[in-house]
Parts: structure tokens; sequence; C-alpha cells
């Protein structure tokens, strides 16, 4: 590749002059921008990035950490970012986190370390401190699916506990009394507030709680699949189930098939996220929407404006699961 | 953010000594090193990593261009080239394609000025020369999904040709005589193959080619609901179809339901991807096997090796999808 000092040479003049050219200086000459132009093409020069990013101390670059790249959930997070990014001419660097404290805390510092001042974080990993301390080090850090009260105004999540609450109180108004919980077996704070907003809809309800319908294992169809086994086994009276995640529901509807107990007329499903595999499942899944792609749009937004020390109208917001009734949940006989 | 003037005012040396210090040079004293690492940490300064790549003259980054993040068979793909990467202490820069010319140059020129010395590129919108050409430019860069004959040892592709004819066979196999074709209506080598394969597994096996059973729209599952019905429209006998993609069956599929045409027992559906969504269809669906993973991680490693100016004996490799028999093929009556 044709160094400076090439394009320099070539075009006759001083590698502060091809510099200056390069980044655009005033003080460059018209007939040094035109030798410096003409070199570069001849020799097929790129202008250094990282050069540029050092004169100008800043990226174009939003850094985004998800857990998981393949999982089309944070898929649809990053395309949402994406969208936002090049419409404002920016890129995008992206790291997984897995939902590691340790790779979370990684993904971070190297994002930070390339001098990303906007920043949109999912870290199920670290501390509310760490994340906090991350925050105070870079303005333009927004935090997404996590609500931190010190920070809230640069937070933006999802009230999981509503969410649950409402996918459970949709199976009472259908009759059910005796409705188990499939959860996720991971501790994080999901878990834990989708659970809670399960409890809270029984006990709004007067319903008793009963934890032998409580089964968890890992947020997959596997584990969803081994979940209602679980269930099953135990040989105890249910008619509905809420399930932490569509993958959760997707293993306890094949678990179903197999013992061809029929959904929804012996048992009704509720999934949550409403993410891609949701409608080809049969029958297709009745579940809680989760907004990523405008809760994701709003973060890059935040961040972007909170780098640039903008007054923004944009604020921290949680945002509210909807129901979508599909196919899975029907009356109790 | 605390700069490396901070820093040597803090220590009380040179900012020529604290750049040193942070680029591990020999000619650093233990004392500097002790008294620059002593401020870095109370001033919570951070090496900035445009400054060490500018030294180094590269980065440690491995760019990938896919069409679309958001699709969980690229984020397989990025997935596993983030596991190359990871292994070799590398980090990942990405950038949406959208199959346009204009957009997945962009993406490439961004990656390229970053000083990605490694590239894994998927690309449908480019022209094979402008491939060569940037080829020509980056020494590590690997094409994925597609093979240009001028730089095959750097192509990591699928025979979709073959792919799609092994579907085809698996359908005639089974006594299928009058197979419709669902195809992507994109103007993308992988569309044209893979149709080339289903017609040359008809005449390997002395059927005829009715054009009456071809119908191609967008490459997804609403795509394929309208190729089904486009075909349903026509009245014309078929027993089996094959479909460009997971995707267009699974919409194929959702058109046959309605009007309640039994899978596989009326008609036999083949998908192509084996994707995420394959087996949570209803019939499950048989499928070609794209192993995405094995060709991502093979790309990276090619990649860096290309980079490093190593030896290697990765090669360009044109992989083979496998047959995938699930529960939407069934013989004919």
């Amino acid at each position: 590749m044709a160094t400076i000092k090439d394009v320099a040479k070539e075009a006759g003049v001083s590698v502060a002059t091809v510099s200056r050219v390069v980044n655009k200086s005033p003080k460059a000459s018209k007939a040094a921008i035109e030798s410096v132009n003409a070199a570069m093409t001849k020799l097929g020069y790129r202008p250094n990035a990282n050069a540029r990013a050092l004169v100008s101390k800043s990226t174009n670059t939003i850094g985004v950490v998800v857990a998981d790249v393949s999982d089309p959930f944070f898929g649809s997070l990053i395309k949402a970012v994406d969208g936002i990014a090049r419409a404002n001419n920016k890129h995008l660097l992206i790291g997984n986190g897995y939902h590691d404290a340790q790779t979370e805390k990684e993904a971070i510092e190297l994002l930070i370390n390339n001098r990303c001042e906007s920043l949109v974080i999912h870290s199920k990993g670290l501390s509310d401190e760490e994340l906090v301390q991350f925050a105070n080090e870079v303005k333009g850090l927004v935090i997404i699916n996590r609500h931190i009260p010190e920070i809230a105004e640069r937070c933006i999540s999802l009230d999981n506990e509503l969410g649950s609450l409402l996918a459970t109180e949709y199976l009472i108004e259908n009759g059910h009394q005796h409705i188990a919980y499939i959860n996720s077996s991971q501790d994080i704070d999901d878990s834990h507030q989708r659970h809670f907003g399960y409890v809270t809809a029984l006990k709004k309800h007067n319903l008793s709680i009963n934890d032998m319908l409580f089964s968890a294992a890992e947020p997959t169809d596997e584990g969803g699949a081994v979940a209602m086994q679980t269930l099953l086994n135990k040989d105890i009276n249910f008619t509905a189930a809420v399930c932490y995640n569509d993958y959760m529901a997707a293993g306890a509807l094949s678990t179903l098939e197999e013992h061809n107990i029929a959904v929804p007329n012996k048992i009704s499903l509720m999934g949550f996220d409403n993410g891609l595999i949701a409608k080809y499942l049969h029958p297709k899944l009745s579940t809680m929407d989760y907004p990523i792609q405008a809760m994701a749009e709003q973060a890059a937004e935040l961040s972007l404006a909170l780098a640039k020390e903008n007054n923004t109208t944009i604020k921290g917001t949680i945002f509210k699961a909807s129901l979508i009734k599909r196919d899975s949940v029907a009356k109790t006989n």
C-alpha cells in the first residue's frame, strides 16, 4: 500500500502538505490540493482513518455491545442502531458480551479505546456500579435493556415485570387458574422481573401461587423442552404456561406435541419477545412484543446527542411490551 | 477525558516517555513505567487505540461485510468470524452491504480506511472486477459465499447448483415428476445457480422442464407465500416444490395451509439454508444445510493468514450443501 511519503514524493510536496489536503485544512492551496489528489489517485493511496481520527480526536463510530450477534433479537437491535448511524454518517463497531462480566468489560473497553464517543451497551454481567463508572467516563454511553436508577436518563429499558403481568393476565382472562411459569435459569434481572410479574398477576387476581408450577432451564428451545417435561413429570394439573421467551415456548410446544397434548386446547402457551420464530410456530405463538427496534433507535439517537453535548429532548425511557394475540391461547373448558 | 499531556504532567515525565510506556517500547525505564502507569490509573487515562494503531501501522481488527446483520444467517456468519477473531486477540468491525453495489463499496472502503488488514466480504452487488481490484489492494481480503475464478484461492463459497440439484433429486427419488421451483427474484448469482441446479436435476432424470411451474418473488416468507399462490392460480398439476430458501418455503407452507392443502401428503416442500426457522415449521422443513459456520471460520482464518503473509495451507474452497431430511417431503401416491 502507498504511504503518505510516497504521495508527497509523487506530488512534489511535503508530507505536511499532503496531510493538510487529506484533513481538508483551509491552509492547503488549490495547486497543492490538485497535485496531491492526482498523486493519491495514481498511487491508490487511502487517507488513513486512524490518522484522521487522531487529528480530530474523535471517530465516526458508534460502538454497540450485545450478548450475541447471532441471536436475531440482537440482530434487530444492531440493525436499528445501524440505521441511525447511517443517517448520521457514522459507522458501527460491534462487540459481543455473551452475558459474561469480564467479556462485557473487555468489549466496552475496546470500544472506548477506539474512541467511540457514542456507545449503546447491552450488559447483563456487569454490576450497576461498574456501568455507572463507564457512563461517567464516556458521556455518550447509553444503556439498553436495563434500568439503572442513578443514570436513568441514559437508560432505555423494558418493563419486564409489566410485560409478564400482562401475559399472565391474558391467560387469567381466558379462564385459566392453574398457570405454570417456565423461567430462564440465567441469574439476570430479566428472569427475576418476569417471574415477579407472573407472581404479581396471580396475587392481583387472588389466585394461589404454587411453587410446583415453576420450572427453570436455559432460555433456549432445548431449555423450554426440558422445563415443560419437568412440569409434566410432576403430574400436577395446569392448563396454561407463561414462558420466559419465545424460544422456551417453542421448546415447551415440542414437548407437548410429543406427548400428544394439544395446544391451545389442552394447554395454552404465552411467549415473550415476539421474535422471528413466533409466527412460524404451529400454532402461531401468542406473545408479548418487545419493541427492540424502537428502543434501539432511541438509544442510538440519545447516545449521539449526549456525545455532542447537545441539549436533547430524548429521554431515558422505560418501554412497555404489548400483547400479540395469535393462536396458542384458548379459553379453558 | 484525560489526555497524554495530563499523564505526562502528573507523572513528571515527557509526552514521549508516556508514549514509550504506552507502546511498550524497550527504551522505557522501569521507573518511567511505574510513574506513568500510576498516573494513568489516577487520571483514568486510556491509551488511545488510534495512536497505537498509527504507530504499529495496523489494527487488531477484522472487518466483515454482510448483507444484513439482522438476518440470522449473517448473524451466524459474524459469530463464527468473531470466534476466530477472539482466539487471535482481534476484534470485529462490521458493515452492512444490503446487496447494493454502492453500499457494499462504501462499507468495504470504510473498513480499508480503518486499516483492517483482514477482511471477510460478502458482496452480491459489486462486479467481479471491482472485487478483484479490492483484493489486489488488500492482501488479507477474502470473499465469502461467492466464487470469482481470478481469485479462487481467496474465495470461500458454496456450490449452489449442486445443492439445488440434490434437493430436486431427493424429490425425484420420492417419486415426484411434477416439481415446481420457487425462486428469489433478486438478480444475484445464488438465484441463477440454484435455479440451474433444479433444471439440471430434471434433465438428468429425463423429466420435462415446464416453465409454468416456475415462480419468483422476494426471498422472504411473504415472497414465498405470493409465489405459491401464483402457482396455485395457474391450476396446473404439481406434487412438490423446491424453494430458493427456508423463508420462501415457510411462506409457501402458509399459503398451502390457507388452502387446506396438506404438506407433505398433497405437496412436498424443500427449503434451502437449514436456517433458524426450519425446525420450527410445521411440518419440520426438509432442506439443504448451508455450512455457513464452517465456511465463515475458514474465511476468517484464511484472511488472518494472508494478512500476515504466512504460508498457509488454508485454501479457497467450494463447500457442498448437505441434505437434511425432516418432515416436509413424502412419497407421491
